[in-house]
């Protein structure tokens, strides 16, 4: 059993993670923080997790922190670059669910977010946690930064496509759909239930902070540039992701299921569905999936991607369970297993 | 006051049209039809109508129906044409709602439809009914071919771009979703709550019947052919369709904002946002609005616009009465003053 | 025309009132407060409002206020209170929709608003606003304290039987429950999407502010104290509230479809339904209307009323333009006679 | 490994039993069968199954199912009536989830469900299938009719306060609300998402099929005969009851939260939650667990208890597994700690 921690438990990637560890069978949970709820029970909070756990939220202390053998942070963009140095000081390795740690140009990393990079030392030498494609060097990192949940699924859904040079990298479209939950849990008007039920739209159409991270992949997929327009929408559900991805073929006659079979084979958490199918997102509701489908409209020079993921699990805290398997050689599935609640 | 006589009043299109002929000051609903609830008061099926109409269903006789100044056909496509010789031939007037008369080439209806056409003599005469391109046709038609909901949204985003000439008519993107009354009201597991409540999944990626309407009006603005793909989406919510629309630029510099601003003038029932929203489509749940807003991100060459209907409304019931006041000489607001009913 | 005024018009009941009064032939709304959004257009915050009003908002300033013929209280308990005496010793009537001056009793206010009464010289002649009861003082009111949303639900569904003695006053059960835009357009973590939906419970069930103002209501139907048990629940919904009513039947053998239809027989905003109806609360979404069902399970002694009505229109905004119809001699139906958008 | 086999696997309860048995350490799903979908691979009707069975949908034939170890009966009502005799006849254990034989008088049975009971014979011997009061008779059982939905979360809530005689068994009232999969996956335009989407409504305020089997065990409980008034209403969500139940109070000074405690002390799947609080349907969504909170308004004479279940999981194919897990002899947790999915 290794010990671990988590920083900034509250949040819905923090509960997430709780869910899943309660079913691994290689950890336990040793420390969990929160400013906001210290000495609240994280039961008393979440009371879907009563009888799982008997903890109650701390104030984050690197010492405290460091007798984990891995520390998650499931904490807003800026903190980890806070602690991350005197963190890794100790033996403890760091899975980094935020947007600190993913983007390895600094000067974009901080156009984008607004703010200067708090360790911009330790960027170089962050793994970026997707597990599809950096796998071997996940295995020894001491530092993961996880893919974020846009990225994780519009970048499943196009590598098989930029890794063969089968579409125009310089002209891809990914139109992608989030529940409200990616939105994370925080007192905003705008994610009211009264707000955002039954209703639909697009929001940062003009650009989103998931843009230059998700071209960085699928650059260097494609072994060079890309061009991408990325509009994402806000959907009047709790979890799940949809992308909705467009390329233009540059060669004729591809078996594209083909070519999608074959990239995940032996992926445990990529599923490509049959010929023809449209993937829906409870499909993946609470599991770590990510299933696909690809479609070419009337035998047209299009391809179109359909990639669904669940937000807070492959797109986040599941994604995150998984990369630590790889870190600590644990069956890459542990804690894992559970199969979407439908309907 | 006009007669106006409804066949196929059971339907979401129907109890629309019902709602909003409630509040229309020059019309009286004289014949509402539907052979399975015939004898049943519309305001037992429909409760909301209650104290607004004192009327059942009977069964669609064309001797009745002919006694109507004007006629809706509320049903699923395949009946009108049934119908359409014998009832013109009496002074009345339709406009139908349903998919029948919508597309020009008769094979092609028959090619996506799979059945054969049952009028195609009346194919030619039918004005499509989309005021914002045919209000002078649809002032003096005898049949209109009401628009359907996801041409509405598109054509009346693409349109400003291609009468311009200002995107490349070959590589259009229509990514768009729709509630679920968009279904209809019919008993298919499909449409459940516990099969579509908070999930979102892409369907008919391959084809769906609207493409061919769709390429049909934008191949008119464009004055060619045009390569467009259309994805359909299923949203969990009731009523509202969201357009995303991608399309690329051929001309640097252009002022899209305006371009937008000074199509729509004119039109009582488009509204273009001011530069940089993102329209919600509870913004005109229950009204006949499109709105609109128009972004090029990152100032790149890609136009990306955002068009939102309530597809029950400008997606259907909502135009046919805008299309009413047009033939009848009425006011075209008159009946569709009514205020999106938000939060 | 008259002139009106809104105090705090930012929340769902100030946009409400908005969408109502924009359809109402005799008022003018022509000052609208806010003061965190001072300056701001209201169609910039409510879009569904585009084309509708040119207005926005200003911060509250008692001598603006007092050139309005009547202004409108859509504010949080508290604030009319403190502005009450001032606003009155002008010629301006007053609406208010707040808790402030329902409770007549002022130390069970105290007890229950957990704060001192701001104007307790004003209670005694405030009216209390619901028409069905009290419409001929609120004709001459200077000052009307809407009935509040569970409020009215459960008073217009028990006092047919408590007036006329057949149900045992001292066991009263009101089970009522709301949709999420009750807790108003405030940042609420417990309101997000992600807490609320396809998720439901109870709150408040030892206690719920709105049970001293119902049980003051029903005592004055019932001419003495009453023992009722409210128990409010959380809809995974935006709005509707939908009350299910228990009462101990004295008498054998009433008719009780007859005794509410008689009662509400001349009430313009009132629906009995034919018997062994269930009211929807989609049936009455954006109208004014209560409607109400009685029910005599398997004949025994146990009454069970059904009522639902529309949390921000009947429950609030709408009961507040009624009673502006009545004080100011309009059409009681005047701007209030949209019908429910259904599905 | 024992071998099971499930009649009637495509509805809700029957992909629930799939979902709950692939994490279930003893078992062996042999066979599923369907009429309908015969063929058809279980995970093409159901893709989050994918990955998790081989199995495909075949035809219900005694000869086949008797090879199991045990049968599930996820069938609508008369289906299992029909089997039963033919099948108990081999070794094989039946399991049924529906409401075949759980009411122990025929002609009440007979009643309710409107057509003569097709098995009256096994009616006697067959086992209610409630755990925490039968236990042991389903330890030894031959046929287990498991606990309707309704029923479970009804009587969990009140079977502490009758089986002490605390409150009066003439005056119970149990007003509940379910999500929509309660209704099964049939089509029927009741169901539809447009249908029930954001509204909520009561139905059956007359008499609902759960009527006598509730009162059969509260009776029990209680040691005579029960006066219940039972209004079921339709939540705008997919899973989750939630039932808040109203009893009136014999003693005083009864310190009830101990009451519940004690009751429920050793019970696995029920959790009495700290006083004061309020269940939510979300912390039990895909868990097996029932939450319960007692509280006493104002402290007057009458018992509010709140009790929320998973319809599909506690309300039927959770409750079976349970059932499969004591009549077994395995762990009762065995295939059901699975934390409920929240947010």
């Amino acid at each position: 059993m290794i010990k671990v921690g988590i920083v900034g438990g509250t949040g819905y990637t923090g509960v997430e993670l709780l869910r899943l560890l309660a079913a691994h069978a290689e950890v336990e949970v040793a420390v969990i923080t929160s400013r906001a709820e210290q000495g609240v029970r994280v039961d008393e909070l979440y009371p879907s997790l009563r009888g799982h756990y008997d903890l109650a939220f701390s104030n984050p202390e690197v010492g405290e922190l460091a007798q984990c053998d891995v520390v998650f942070f499931a904490t807003p963009h800026g903190v980890a670059q806070g602690m991350m140095q005197e963190l890794l000081a100790f033996d403890t390795r760091v899975i980094d669910l935020s947007a600190d740690f993913r983007i390895k140009d600094i000067a974009l990393w901080e156009q984008w977010y607004g703010q200067p990079h708090g360790c911009p030392e330790l960027v170089a030498e962050a793994v970026y946690g997707l597990p599809e494609v950096n796998r071997a060097e996940i295995r020894e990192a001491r530092l993961v930064a996880c893919a974020g949940c846009y990225p994780t699924s519009v970048q499943l859904g196009l590598l098989p496509l930029l890794e063969k040079g089968l579409v125009d990298p310089s002209r891809l479209i990914a139109n992608a759909a989030s529940g409200v939950s990616g939105a994370g849990r925080s007192a905003k008007i705008d994610n009211l239930f009264a707000e955002t039920a039954d209703s639909f739209k697009a929001y940062a159409a003009t650009g989103h902070r998931h843009l230059p991270e998700i071209k960085q992949g699928l650059a260097a997929a494609a072994g060079g540039e890309v061009g991408l327009t990325f509009v994402p929408h806000l959907l009047p559900m709790i979890r799940g992701i949809h992308a909705t991805l467009y390329s233009e073929l540059l060669v004729d006659g591809v078996d594209l299921q083909a070519v999608f079979e074959e990239r995940y084979r032996n992926e445990p958490f990529v599923d490509v569905l049959p010929a023809g199918s449209h993937p829906q997102t409870r499909s993946v509701k609470g599991s770590n999936i990510c299933r696909l489908a690809v479609h070419q409209p009337q035998g047209g020079n299009t391809a179109v991607v359909l990639s669904v993921i669940d937000n807070l699990c492959k797109g986040a805290s599941g994604q995150a369970v998984q990369c630590l398997n790889i870190m600590f050689g644990f069956d890459e599935r542990e804690g894992l297993n559970s199969i979407a609640v439908a309907p």
